[in-house]
C-alpha cells in the first residue's frame, strides 16, 4: 500500500485572483470539473472577497455551487473575515482557509488589520460556524511565515505563537505558508518541527511558492517532515499582490510527477491533469504557463517507478 | 564555521554544445572570468570532441589556457576517449570528465561505443595520464544514471557496476549524472546510498538537470546524503543531444540561493554571479536563460539568513 498525499488544487483562487483576465465562469468551472476529474480531491475554488477589489472572484458563490456537483471533491473557499466565512456557508463550501499573516505589515496590507486582530477574526469565525447546523472546516494559513517582502524576515517564535493562537482559537487545521517563497528546505524543517511541537497534529499543510526556485525542494522538506499536504496551482499561477517579484505557486503537474515518482499516492492521472491545462489557458490566455514536466512530456520511466 | 559546497560551472561545457549561436572565445573567456571572479571555483570550461561535430566546442583549447589564468580555479574539460584528455593535458586542464553512459543506447549515440568499452577508455587514460609527469585528475560520471530516453529505466545494479569498474580502473572520483533529468528524490538517496556503499569516497558529486522540475529537490536529497559537490549552469543552459525533451542543467544561480540559505558556504557572490548573466546572454543571445531568484531579485532575507 502507497502512503497517500493530498495535493490540495488552489489555481482557481491564488491563481485566479492574480490573473490579468477574468475567466469565465462557466469555463472556471469547466476547469475545476476536469482536474476533480482527473482526481484532484480538494480545490480551494474562489474566495469570498468584495468584487470591487478582486473582480476575478466575484463568482465564487456560483461557483463553490457548481464544484459541490462533483462527486468526492472538498471545495474549499478563501475568506478573509467572519463576513466571507458566512457566504462560504451559504454557498455550501466544505471548508475555508483564512489567511493570518505573521508579518504586521503583509497583514495591515493584506486584510488591514494586524496579526493579532486577525486571529481574533478567526476566533469569531470558530464561533460563529460550531453555532451552524452544518459542519465547516475553518483552517487558516500562517501567512508570510518564511519571509516578508514589507517586513523581512519573520522570527520562528512568531510563527510558532500564531500557530498556537489558531489552534486555541479552535481551528480545524493549521497551514504554513511561504507566501512570498522566500523559505528554504532547512527553514522548512525547521519550522514544521517548530510548531508541530506546539500545535501537533493541527498543522496539517504547506502552501508554498516558486519565487526563488526552490519550491519543490521545499515540498520534499516538508514531505520528510511527514507533511502529507499541499497547496499547488496547475501550471505555477499565482502570486501575491503585496509581494512585490513574488512568482507562482508550486506547479501542480510537477509536484504529482514528484510525489508519484517517489511512491506516493496522490489518486492523480497526471495525463488527464496536464490535459486540464488547455481549459486554463482558454480562460487566461495572457498569463504565462509554468511546468517542466507538460513542456518535456511524461518520461517513460514515469509509470515504472510509480 | 559553515560547511563548504562546491558548485562546479558546467554552463561553457554543457550549456554552450547545445547553443545555437557559437559564444566567441574572447566573450566565453571574459565570462569564465566572471564567474571565477564572483567566487567559482571549479568550471569545467569545454571539450575535446571533433570540432566537425561539436563546433561550439571548437576553441576548447584556447579557452583552458585562458581559465588557467584565473587564480584559484580548476579548470576542468570534457573528454570523451583518450585522445580528448590528451588534449587536455596539452593545453593544461587540472582535470578532465568522462561521460559513461549507463544506458547502453545512450552510450552508442553518444561516444560509438557501449559501456564496457567506454570503461576501458576511461582505463586507457587513467594509464596514459599517470605515465605523465603532470598530474591531471580523471573524474567520469556514470550518465543516464536515473534513467533513459532511449533506454527508459536503469536498474540500480548496472549503475553500481559501472561505478564500481570506475573506482577500479583508477579514477580519482566518479559522478553521478541525471543526464536527461528524469530522476526523483526517492532514486537520488538510494543510488548515492547503493554507489556510496561499493565505492565510499570516490562517489563525490551529482550532475543533475531540471528536465520534470525536480532538479533543485534532487540536489537536496543528494546534499542529505552527504555529496558536497554539485554540476550546474548559469542561467540553466545545457541539454542533451541525444535525450529529446531533455531541458537544462540545474540553476547555479537557484543552487547557490539554496545552499548560502541553508546555511552552506559555497564561496560564491551570488550578486556578481547573477551579474555574469550579461556575458552569457550577449554570447548565445537566442538561447533561453532560466532562473528565478535573478527575476525576483535577491530577497531582503537572504543576507540575514546566510
Amino acid at each position: 500500500m502507497k502512503e497517500k498525499v493530498k495535493v490540495c488544487e488552489v489555481g482557481p483562487r491564488d491563481g485566479l485572483q492574480m490573473a490579468h483576465d477574468i475567466m469565465p465562469t462557466e469555463l472556471k468551472s469547466r476547469w475545476i470539473a476536469a482536474m476533480a476529474q482527473a482526481g484532484v480531491t480538494e480545490i480551494e475554488v474562489g474566495s469570498f472577497v468584495p468584487a470591487k477589489l478582486v473582480p476575478q472572484m466575484a463568482d465564487t458563490d456560483a461557483i463553490v455551487r457548481s464544484a459541490l456537483e462533483q462527486p468526492g471533491l472538498r471545495v474549499m473557499a478563501l475568506v478573509p473575515n467572519l463576513r466571507g466565512a458566512q457566504a462560504a456557508y451559504a454557498a455550501g463550501a466544505h471548508g475555508v482557509g483564512v489567511p493570518v499573516s505573521v508579518s504586521e505589515g503583509h497583514s495591515r496590507s493584506n486584510t488591514r488589520k494586524g496579526t493579532a486582530e486577525q486571529v481574533e477574526e478567526v476566533a469569531r469565525i470558530v464561533e460563529w460556524v460550531r453555532a451552524q447546523e452544518r459542519p465547516m472546516a475553518i483552517e487558516p494559513g500562517c501567512a508570510t511565515a518564511f519571509g516578508c517582502a514589507i517586513d523581512g524576515e519573520i522570527a520562528l517564535d512568531k510563527v510558532v505563537r500564531t500557530a498556537v493562537a489558531l489552534a486555541e482559537a479552535g481551528v480545524d487545521a493549521v497551514a504554513l505558508a511561504d507566501t512570498v517563497g522566500y523559505g528554504n528546505p532547512a527553514q522548512v524543517r525547521a519550522l514544521v518541527r517548530a510548531v508541530r511541537s506546539e500545535i501537533g497534529g493541527k498543522l496539517t499543510k504547506l502552501h508554498l511558492h516558486d519565487t526563488m526556485g526552490l519550491g519543490l525542494a521545499n515540498a520534499l522538506a516538508g514531505l520528510e517532515e511527514g507533511i502529507r499536504s499541499f497547496d499547488s496551482a496547475l501550471a505555477g499561477l499565482g502570486g501575491c499582490p503585496f509581494a512585490p517579484g513574488a512568482s507562482g505557486n508550486i506547479v501542480t503537474d510537477d509536484l504529482v510527477f514528484m510525489l508519484e515518482s517517489m511512491g506516493f499516492d496522490t489518486g492523480i492521472d497526471l495525463d488527464r491533469l496536464i490535459a486540464s491545462r488547455e481549459l486554463l489557458h482558454e480562460g487566461v490566455p495572457n498569463e504565462p504557463m509554468f511546468g517542466q514536466v507538460s513542456r518535456a512530456g511524461i518520461p517513460k520511466t514515469y509509470r515504472v517507478q510509480a
